[in-house]
């Protein structure tokens, strides 16, 4: 037996089903499902993926056994349909569209109204007795496929606004103009006869060829251009922008036509099962009277309510669906729950009237926001329809954000205008008053005014101006810069790389776009996608609380997922508000956050300035009290949770950013000369910092200052234990390469504890382990691991030594390598699997065969990326760390990699 | 059975052999060879290692068996010297020595003299019939003793100067004045009987403690004091530098006494089998009369030359021990014969004639420096000796420096003054005028002058200065710095990081170790150990081509090793020296030294400042016809074999570092305004160059460049290939860390080959391939290698990568990780096999899995470092690339990575 290309549906029967959409395509294999369900659809035809890879290699030509199964297909769909295609008499029409396995709206051809020509109008207008119908269904083959099929097959590439469409559009509005009409539907069935010879006409000049009256021609045309279609411009990009390989390739779904346009007992219309905004458990949707698919789309009438419910203040007048045709209606609704039942999802469903018969025209999963996505889930198994774990599936992690965040009002964001674009750093939306330094900010806030801190870039100092702001925007930096990184440790709305924005920061104003925003003139961020308004944009708050399925469904997520989820935090506010997410303990304590204060600043820089050990040591233990101090605050909201704190991290030159007067300043602080100072500042400089003199090398070049971080770490968890507070420190050295290195730190560390075990008379657990966070310490993770006891991938790091990229440095070519799709997407935001992910794989493994019960987590920002915590889940490590804001999704991202990769 | 713990030797038999160093060090166990040859040695026995790790894990206690077997030894020896240890009539003495497995000079305790008190010093005065002798013997045991063996035991750790040792030199010292003597010789029987009186007194003062009469109380002193002395700090330190392991331990060799200062005729001597400097076949030594080994090697008094053929102008008129001892040379000169065929290698040996009979005392291996071991190799070869593959190992691969580069004469350089120390980064000597910039470096040398260029540190900027320079001395900058590797390149001397030189560029000035040197004066500069001389130091230049050993020498390595060798070159007269040297292609060619010219930096900047790609195209093709050029030369230089180019790597900021002026003068020539130009080299600036735009990434951004470097590397091979000149470009894409980034270069460079050769009508092979020199190229080498047809290992990268060292700032801590151990060496010298050699072992696997004839070589520095040879061989690489000064250096190590790895 010949290969089965073409699968067939209708007339209560299908060749296909829904779990065939990679065969079918999307809308193939749900037109085949519904059909078998018996719910009504035109009948048609699928012609397979497999054709168009076989078409693209065999210079687009199609398989020998095609032609016969076509036309076996189409004689069945004729019979159904009691009419035949190209007969003058009872002509039978066709839509030829595309279908990939996964949705593409918009990127591939469509031609409707395939089998007319000069007869078999006649037939139509007879069998109709609708002749302006018929006439407009002509005319607009003729504007479809002269654009679609033949404009492309005669190879003419027409300059922007020059192609045969537009050239058609033009004399149709050219009519309209001459005969004083506003609307299409203004024009006369004898207007429109006109039309289509002025429309053949130009056909033939700009094409060079007649338009093909051979139904036949008309089909074969069709099925190519959409075929075509899937290596054309638009298609190609956004499979680069969904990571759709090409090979997928698309189906054809040939299916005879109805209409909806057809008079008052027609209709057409596109419906949710449910409210996606909402979830709620209404049917939800719009219908026009009298009109096609693509005018509801399209947006060119405004559409009705579908039913009583769906009414609105604003639409309360208009007719619904249910009021017009109410046994329709009840047919439809009827339908929505069967195929709810039958898919158990919401549905978003096309469908069309003609003449009083209602005609399924799609299904297909509907797309939902966060909220609507959690809330559906949560009802759908409390009224049985499917299971926790189906539930947990149902909702994307990334969807949680919307619940977690300020948002703009959608409403009001799309009246706003746009003033530039930029990176979405830090999710939610806010409102605020334009500063420009970080002191600006800490002013206008204590006089009670709501602030947007505007930098180049953010560093340290500009910490506690970027706390009090409602969102941070920066002109440069990506993803992972100072200021992404920090605005979303804080759950705060943050957009970064925001290139257009033209900063005077001494005159205190920016110009973008051609606006020229002074200090305190008001801007809005959409921190989610990366949207700079002008003005004002008023937020709404999500009530995360009183949200009780979103409650539920978390609490089946933590039953299911396998991770332990931390968080990152430096701050007891922060570490308390990643509690009540979830957070399961401290993942990454950042220490070096804790020396930019300005009491701590000047023996951080006494410390770096001296030249003796005994200088050293002295600056350095001045932070003690301190530092016992911040890490009480930590464990105190902890309490009963592990806490890791990272020993100081970044190269020292970070803490001497100084200006020529902070230097003099300085040098008379600390006895010593401008030039020395000078001098010693230059020598912290270097070429590449990231690789530079940081982390362990700090530990071990000067050991005073590990002691110092140690001592206060214990001092703190004897002073809580003695209170009766559990304390789990574990102490992490950053930055290890060897295992000597660990071994070196680790000693210090572990002298502390026993220092100050015998000291105060107080026992406590602790944990030593260390980051892993270069290359080498995966290689050599066996060593390493005979010593640590956990390991914290530091995947930034990582990603950074793996690729060769300076994160900071990476704007100048990531855009370019995205948008070649040299790499499939930023390595920073979602963990590279097949290199860092080998990296850290092996690390686990390799640590694990010296220590099996070694403990393996993240803390890098992929901790909280569902995609990189679906790796970590198969590495097999015991918790992810993440910024207190993405703790939920974390949560929900774990329970999926749960229940994918069961 | 008890375990022996002791092995004695003596009178013709020995329990033990040269094989058996492990356990009986080295001194041991050659000792019992030479008695198992029958060759006189003084009767003894040696205490095992084994006894040192006892002792160690046993709170410095023996194993209860070692007293019995030590006794049953002396006896023995007692037995064979007819004399008796601690007899008063006719006493035994007993020198006690340390020996470790490898030679560890100096580092550890000797005691000499032992079983020497008030009584038995009466017996030896008769036996002897020489009481000065037996009282200086006897003043040399107090004096070792108290100071070896009892300050340490009491636990006294003196200041420096205060030590017991120190008070009783003072205290001879005194006597000597007193009594108007210079000589320790002069004083008589009756001054060193008083001498000892004092001493003894001195002794009971200091320490607190009798000096011991008990003769087995002496014993078990010196031995406890030199197992001691293992653990003692000086011990310790040299194996942290050598790298010998603390469990090693060291035996202990008691022996008995002979004296070679007993009167005239008796003597003392060390000779090598042959002569160590030249490697000539020549019995050569020195001796004294009347004198103690100690005498020879301490250099106080001149030694005399031991035969005829040993003098030289300054001692034609000295008796040798030929002339004054016929019959004992002949006998040490037939000793030395069967020593050297017996070890087949060239000993360094110790011997003592007491009162007319020869003593041998020591043998092992002689250090030889590089012409000798070469030609003491080839000679032994002839000789029948050794086997060729016996003499290609006999040469360390770093003894050819020796012979490659002009050095300084090592008699004039003893007497000149050390101004500095720095790194040893070019080796070689030279000697110049100082000139502290690169424009007056070759102004001089215009003028006909020898200069050596002085900077802070040097950039590409520099190279015409370091290029006409007979050294560069930089006070900044590792052994990978950017004058480290041009210097080296090139075979000339250099010494970077002198940190001691403070050098004011401005007013052409420098001050190191409190002199002033000014531009115009003298240093010289000994490369090949870092050492800045004051002055002129004449050097000497080996002679390569007449050195027929080298030559024969080399054939045979070349027959034994696998591995091929290229160079890395930039320039034909690079290429054509290293091909001299025999180098077999060119590795690696760096074609962004090729931008600097003059005429060839301005299209680069303009090409770097361009906005539009069609600007950027016209600027980048005026640098077309410099680089075919380029090409051409090296593809002459060598032709019928490869030349691997790499494509542009630095980031671009490099050709852009400019001062105000030189931006005004570009922004004039390019027809921009500064802000602009300004702007834009603003642009390029990055945080981690090393991690930024650079490499492949360039060429990817602007594929513009790599298409003009492709057609000028093709171009010149269509043009050469024309001529009948055979070429084999091998064209090397940098930096790539996915199978996407390769895949877009390798697409632009075969359209670049397949235009030209269909331009010019031409044919040609090529290869396209890539280094790998980042951890993720090596992670995915199996995705690489099925479009790359070679792989080239940039492990300079790959170590900055992945340990996260940047080698330009790792001077911030690797001496403190050296120092401490951290890392075992530096790892950009010599490949880390553990962490960086796993990349590059799993790199080339992984790649011959998809590519099995994948070519696989190495063009980071490490390619000229044996050791890291040695781990290319072992990885089964094709080829290592190097400097053309080090090719000769690879061939040697290659020859015994494959001998060694047989």
């Amino acid at each position: 037996m010949s290969k089965k290309y073409v699968f067939e549906f209708g007339g209560g029967k299908a060749d296909g089903k829904a779990e065939m959409k990679e065969l079918l395509g999307g809308k193939g294999a749900n037109l085949a499902e519904m059909a078998s369900l018996g719910i009504p659809v035109p009948p048609g035809f699928t012609i397979t993926t497999e054709v168009c890879n076989y078409y693209y290699q065999h210079n687009k030509s199609y398989p020998p056994e095609l032609e016969a199964q076509v036309k076996q297909a189409l004689a069945n769909v004729e019979g159904i349909m009691q009419a035949k295609f190209g007969d003058p008499a009872n002509p039978l029409l066709l839509s030829i569209r595309s279908g990939a396995r996964s949705s593409m709206p918009g990127m591939m051809e469509t031609v409707l109204n395939v089998g007319l020509n000069e007869k078999t109008l006649k037939g139509l207008i007879a069998k109709t007795g609708n002749e302006r119908f018929a006439y407009d269904a002509y005319r607009r083959l003729i504007m479809m496929y002269s654009d679609v099929v033949m404009e492309k097959a005669a190879g003419i590439e027409p300059e922007e606004g020059r192609g045969v469409r537009v050239q058609l559009e033009h004399a149709m509005e050219k009519m309209k103009k001459k005969l004083h009409v506003v609307q299409d539907t203004d024009l006369t069935a004898a207007d429109l006869k006109k039309l289509i010879k002025i429309f053949k006409t130009k056909v033939k000049t700009i094409i060079g060829k007649e338009f093909p009256d051979d139904p036949y021609e008309q089909i074969w045309g069709g099925i190519g251009a959409v075929f075509q279609s899937w290596n054309g411009k638009r298609a190609i990009s956004y499979r680069r922008i969904e990571g759709i390989p090409d090979e997928w390739g698309t189906a054809v779904t040939v299916q005879s036509m109805v209409f909806g346009n057809m008079g008052d007992k027609s209709a057409t219309g596109v419906a949710f099962t449910r409210n996606p905004a909402t979830g709620e458990n209404v049917f939800y949707g719009e219908w026009l009277v009298n009109a096609q698919g693509e005018d509801v789309v399209a947006g060119i009438r405004t559409p009705n309510p579908l039913n009583m419910k769906n009414k609105t203040e604003d639409t309360k007048e208009i007719q619904s669906l249910e009021e017009a045709m109410p046994p329709l209606y009840k047919e439809l609704a009827n339908i929505r729950d069967r195929l709810e039942k039958h898919y158990t999802d919401m549905q978003d469903i096309e469908f069309t009237i003609q003449e009083g018969r209602l005609w399924m025209l799609q299904t297909r999963t509907g797309k939902r926001n966060g909220p609507a996505a959690v809330k559906a889930a949560v009802e759908m198994v409390r009224e049985g329809l499917i299971d926790e774990a189906t539930a947990v599936l149902r909702v994307r992690p990334a969807q949680l954000d919307e619940l977690l965040h300020d948002m703009l009002d959608p409403a009001e964001e799309q009246k706003a205008r746009v003033l530039a674009k930029g990176l979405p750093a830090g999710p939610g939306g806010a409102t605020g008053q334009v500063v420009f330094t970080a002191d600006d900010a800490a002013k206008w806030t204590k006089e009670g005014k709501k602030i947007i801190l505007v930098r180049h870039e953010t560093s340290p100092e500009d910490v506690h101006g970027m706390h009090v702001a409602e969102a941070v925007l920066t002109a440069r930096g990506g993803m992972t810069s100072h200021a992404a990184l920090v605005a979303r440790g804080w759950g705060k709305c943050c957009i970064v790389g925001c290139s257009a924005l033209d900063i005077d920061t001494n005159k205190k104003v920016m110009t973008v776009s051609g606006r020229t925003i002074k200090e305190g003139d008001w801007i809005s961020l959409n921190g989610s996608v990366g949207r700079v308004y002008e003005g004002k944009v008023p937020s709404v708050r999500p009530d995360l609380a009183a949200n009780k399925e979103y409650t539920e469904l978390m609490g089946w997520a933590d039953k299911f997922r396998k991770l332990g989820v931390r968080t990152n935090a430096d701050r007891p506010q922060d570490a308390a508000q990643a509690r009540a997410f979830g957070a399961e303990g401290i993942g990454l304590t950042r220490t070096e956050h804790m020396f930019f204060g300005p009491e701590r600043i000047k023996p951080m820089r006494e410390m770096i300035i001296a030249e003796k050990e005994a200088d050293r040591r002295e600056a350095v233990m001045k932070l003690l009290p301190f530092q016992r101090q911040d890490f009480m605050g930590l464990f105190e909201a902890m309490q009963g949770l592990p806490v890791t704190i990272r020993l100081l991290d970044p190269p020292l030159h970070e803490f001497v950013t100084l200006d020529s007067d902070q230097i003099k300043e300085l040098a008379k602080d600390l006895g010593t000369t401008v030039k020395k100072l000078k001098a010693r500042v230059e020598s912290l400089h270097e070429l590449n910092p990231m690789l530079g003199h940081r982390g362990c090398r700090l530990g071990i070049a000067y050991p005073e200052i590990t002691e110092m971080q140690a001592r206060a770490i214990f001092e703190a968890a004897a002073e809580l234990t003695k209170k009766g507070i559990k304390v789990y420190p574990e102490v992490m050295v950053p930055l290890v390469g060897t295992a000597t290195e660990y071994n070196h730190q680790e000693a210090i560390i572990r002298r502390m504890a026993a220092e100050v075990m015998k000291e105060t008379g107080v026992t406590f657990e602790y944990l030593v382990g260390t980051m892993i966070e270069v290359p080498r310490a995966a290689l050599v993770a066996d060593d390493i691991a005979k010593t640590a006891e956990f390991f914290s991938f530091g995947t930034n790091d990582l990603t950074q030594t793996t690729f060769g990229f300076s994160r900071d440095d990476i704007g100048g070519f990531l855009p370019i390598y995205l948008q070649q799709r040299i790499l499939p997407e930023d390595p920073f935001q979602s963990l590279d699997e097949r290199g860092v992910g080998q990296l850290v794989e092996m690390g686990t493994k390799k640590g694990r065969s010296t220590r099996p019960k070694l403990k393996v987590g993240i803390c890098g920002e992929h901790g909280g990326d569902p995609k990189s915590i679906d790796l970590c889940h198969r590495v097999g490590m015991d918790y992810v760390s993440c910024s207190p804001f993405r703790v939920p999704i974390a949560r929900l991202a774990a329970a999926h990699a749960a229940l994918i990769n069961k």
